[in-house]
């Protein structure tokens, strides 16, 4: 069995936003008791990534980390055209990929009692994402 | 339902092959309307990322990028047998991946106007690099 | 069909365990002949990944990089309650991710002859991890 549901986030710039509630959700109306949920972002200047739920200081580093891995407009980069954070938005999305895929068990996601499920904003200003869930079991 | 297929990419050495019209081929052969379909290499020194299908300048720097994060020739290395790119193409694989799963919708690849698949070859050298597409749906 | 299945790794400290055959064993069980398993673990400093499964020495490679991309009581972290590799672990997890999905073919993970399923420690203390397998097909 297949569902697949769609939904929008709308970033208030670099950020990480919860989206577990709104996968949660899919799984439940999905009615799918034992599988796998694919979470996947239409774009290449976000990600989506598992960490964790408890204290913010954790993205508050992972964004310290980010920017350091791929700071916004190093000199190396020849893609500049939408700005300093344009190809540093495109290789932090490399870094933390743009889709999870999670278990659902009970018609759950199946996630440990710190993990959240996050879409990462890596572009500096705002942005409407497409987020699409899909349940197969 | 589940459709397995598989595809050989030969690579020109260090560079990323756009494979997103070898998976819609798979996916359609699959006949499966809506379901996820992963897309998997067998190797542990190439990757599977999905990044910008536009300009070509953004995967120049992501491998810029790759460069400056797992170094060829890094002085830190013990793993050397295959020369100055072993070891550096094994840490690439690591941060891009060796697979990636898309959605599918209404019998293709569900993906961003802006998003295409790609095969990283991470070694200097030409490869013979097994692709595996699984769908499931 | 679906077929879920949980295991607990016991960790010595940083270091990456090869799970490969506990997966192998999940698939086997699951009876499914083709389709993916998934393999996830419920933490968010420890990781899973695909490297390379003969050399030793590229995983002692890895573990010098994935110190250099995430260093151990790096000042910038605000993330320090539980030592100077806490935060080092979660952003470590980022960057193997938490899970990994292999083809099944014959009712056996497809892989590659040199790759290996490994649970990556990244916490210096021993943990018990535990990782969930969903097979379906």
């Amino acid at each position: 069995m297949t569902y697949q549901y769609e939904f929008e986030v709308v970033t208030r710039g670099r950020d990480s936003v919860d989206i577990t509630s709104q996968v949660a959700q899919a799984i439940h109306s999905a009615g799918i008791r034992t599988g796998i949920a694919h979470v996947f972002t239409l774009h290449t200047s976000c990600g989506i990534a598992i960490t964790e739920n408890a204290a913010h200081s954790v993205r508050t580093d992972l964004e310290t980390l980010l920017e350091r891995w791929a700071p916004d407009g190093d000199l190396c980069y020849r893609h500049t055209t939408e700005g300093r954070d344009d190809m540093a938005a495109h290789a932090r999305s490399l870094l933390t990929g743009v889709s999870v895929t999670v278990p659902v068990s009970n018609g759950r996601p199946f996630l440990g009692m710190w993990q959240g499920i996050y879409l990462f904003e890596h572009r500096t200003q705002s942005h409407h994402r497409q987020v699409v869930v899909t349940v197969v079991g």
